[in-house]
This record gives C-alpha cells, structure tokens and sequence, in this order.
C-alpha cells in the first residue's frame, strides 16, 4: 500500500502522516508537488523517521501512480463525476486485490480536485458525519492505516471479491493509459471532436473514460493502431487538400 | 460515549481530539487537569468548536468518571497491571455495555500511570506495531472515534464486488452497442483497421471489447459523436482526392 498525499500544505500533516503509517505498518510514502518548506520542514520530524527519510516526491499524480495497480481516492463525495461510485473506505478495503494499491489524499484546503480523481479506479469516503465530513489530513490518514491493519488482524478473513473481479484480465496501468491519450488526443482535435479551448477539462474527461474502460493490453494495442492508421489517412487528406490540389 | 484526556500538553492536540469527536458524532469531551494555556489556546481553534465549548474540565479523574457507568484506558500494555487483561479496541468497542463509557487517553509524554489505570474497568491498546506503539494524542482519539462509528454502520461493512458497486452508474444495453458497432464498423473497415474478409469474427471481437468496457449512456454519446465527425472528416478527404483534384 503507497499512501499519497497531494499538494500537502502543512509539515505537522505530513509527519503526522508519517507517523501514523509508522503506527500501522506502512511504509511507502509518496508526495505530489509537496510545498517545499512544508516538505523541508516534515523531513526533520522525529515521529515516522525511517518512513519521511524513503519518501519519494513526484511532479504529478500520474507519475506517483506509475507502477500502481490500483488507485483509490479519498473524497468527501462533493466533486466526484456520477460515473464512479463513492464507497466508504472499510468496503474498500475489504477488497483490495493483490498488487500495489495506492490510496491517496488531496491538500487540506482543497481535498482531490477533479483532475486527480480522473487518475483513481475508486472513490473511497471516510464514514464521517454529514454535518463535519471534513477530517484534519494526518487523522485522515491514520483512520485509513488503522483500518487495513485492522483487518490483517487474525480471524478477520479478507473479502477477495475485487481480486477475483480484477484477476480475470490483466489491466494497462497509468504510464500506458497516458500513452494511449498522448496518441489520441491530436487527432481527436483534428477531427474536432475536442476543442483546444477545453483542452484540460477534456483530457480529464477522457482520461477518466479510459481507467473506467478497464482496458488491456490488447486493447492498447488495438487503439494505438488506429490512432496509428488515423493519424496517417488525416495527413494524407492533408497532403489531398494542399499538395496534391493546386490552390485556386 | 464521553473522551477523557488526562494532562494533554498540546493545545494542536486538544483541537485535533475535538475535530475528530466531532467528525463521528462524539460530543462529550473531558480534560483532567489540562496544562492551562494548552486549554485556552486549544479553546479558540475553530475545528471541533461546538465540541470544545461543551467540553469540562475536571480536577482530577475520579471526578471525570463520576457518573460513568465504565472506564476504558488506552494504553500500550507498558504500565499495565497485571490483573486487568488488555484486550484490543476493536474489541472492547463491540461489546460496550448500554449506559456512559468513558474512553481515557493519557497525556503525550507518558500516556495514563497506573494510578490512573488504577480507575479503569478495562483496558484497551489500539492494535500499532510493536515497533511502533505510540501514537499521535490526537491521532488516538481519531481512530477510536471512528471505530465506534464504523461499529455503528448498519450492518458489517462487506465487500463488493467491482460489478455491484460499479453497478450504480447506469450502463448501455445490447441494442446501444450494436448501434455503435453499426456506426465505427464502415469507418474502421475505411480506415484499414479491419478487413472485410474477417467481418464477422472483428465484429464479434469488437462488440465483446465494448461489452467488457462497460460503458455508460455518456460514453455512447462520445463515441457516436466521433464517429460522426470521423464520417465527415473522411468524406471530405474523398472529395479532396476524386473531386477537386483531376485524375492524373
């Protein structure tokens, strides 16, 4: 389990977080665009030393995710698209399949922005009251850990359900999902199917689109193919409109 | 289900212990004799307000449990005695008898003494690492509130399967895929992707493809609306070729 904490703003936080991994046996920490200061300022902590000094920092969420199989975003449920699900955190963890899992949590201010949710398989909430479902990051955290070595305690037979769901094929992880919208995006601006004006906006949307898809590496290849065959018929209709017709 | 914390120090931890009260729907807190200006200081934090207007302060711990019909220390086992059993939170917390509990968390540097464990019916250990036993006060608190919470969620968290949870978002039915097949056939067949000779075993691929994606009535709008500007893009580049341009 990496836990991943984007943009965190405040040093207490993040060795708190530290710390509380600490507490419960996690050991993989992963920061996204940390603030420098807060960043400097949680190194030197005391609390959860040995997990700060393996910490790693990444430019951007789909890089922390790379090598992740599954990736599960916290939210309170406010800005999630209505095409994800929102679960509380013990159905999740109940059900985490074999391979590495990150579980990741926006700033303090600000939580998960659509953008970073367009990165997660799932959506997971902290069973929180309505009236105060904002919880302090380092708790949140703690919470979290707490309930996976929860449910590693012996007698508490874990539920394989997702396992099983997600073993039946294997899946394209986040380098080649990037991959695939890197190849598409171009044409699908050529073809006027997305403006350049929404650009961001519509690369989330698709992004989304295609981790929702659960698609595989014949599926990738597939796509790349025709985004491959695509890309050649438009230059030739290019090469038709300009070169081989004379203007005027 | 009253919080009691025995000589915190730490104003932030107060604060901290108040917020996560009040994100699980705790409202009873009780400070023993708290370091003076922790307690003032703690008083103006704005998370957990509500929870740190009603909290009381008491002289000593005695006093705090008076109309308690139990008392549980937390505790890391260090400065038990032997003849309470220390038993785990998840524990004790599934079988908490009707009547006010009061839950005790010692101060940051030393946890609760045995004098104070001596005023506990039980004794509970929030299940960390050996190596690392000692959690964050506030942190504590947090965990502890939400496995009361989580207790109180009906029924047992179980898992779901991907298929159930996913199920809430709406999905496409078999005459929208054939619709989409019927639409990206012709322009996949134009665009060299598929043969014709291979027709009915690459329609078959294709449809099992869009089944496994599951995709929802968004998607479908996607995919028809490219398939349409792909139509016109096309067709524009065959005009470009037979009609603008003079055959040789």
């Amino acid at each position: 389990m990496r836990i991943v904490l984007v943009r965190p703003r405040n040093p207490l936080n993040i060795g708190a977080a530290a710390r509380a991994m600490a507490n419960f046996g996690l050991d993989d920490l992963a920061l996204v665009e940390p603030y420098t200061t807060a960043w400097e300022t949680a190194r030197s902590a005391r609390a959860g030393a040995k997990v700060l000094r393996h910490a790693r920092v990444y430019p951007g969420l789909a890089e922390a995710l790379a090598d992740c199989a599954l990736a599960v975003g916290t939210t309170d449920g406010a800005a999630r698209s209505p095409e994800l699900p929102l679960e509380t955190w013990p159905q999740v963890a109940a059900a985490l399949p074999a391979g590495r899992t990150a579980l990741i949590f926006g700033s303090e201010k600000t939580g998960l922005s659509v953008e970073d949710l367009s990165h997660c398989h799932r959506l997971a909430r902290i069973p929180t009251l309505a009236g105060a479902p904002s919880m302090n990051l380092g708790q949140a955290v703690a919470v979290c850990a707490y309930e996976l070595r929860r449910q590693a305690l012996p007698g508490r037979p874990r539920a394989r359900a997702w396992a099983e769901a997600l073993g039946e094929a294997k899946l394209i992880g986040s380098p080649e999902r990037e991959r695939l919208l890197n190849a598409w995006y171009p044409l699908l601006e050529q073809l006027g199917a997305i403006q350049a004006v929404h650009r961001t906006s519509q690369t989330r949307a698709l992004r989304a689109m295609l981790l929702r898809w659960r698609l595989t590496p014949a599926d990738e290849r597939r796509l790349l193919g025709l985004a491959r065959q695509l890309r050649h018929t438009l230059a030739g209709r290019r090469s038709a409109e300009a070169g081989r017709c004379p203007p005027g």
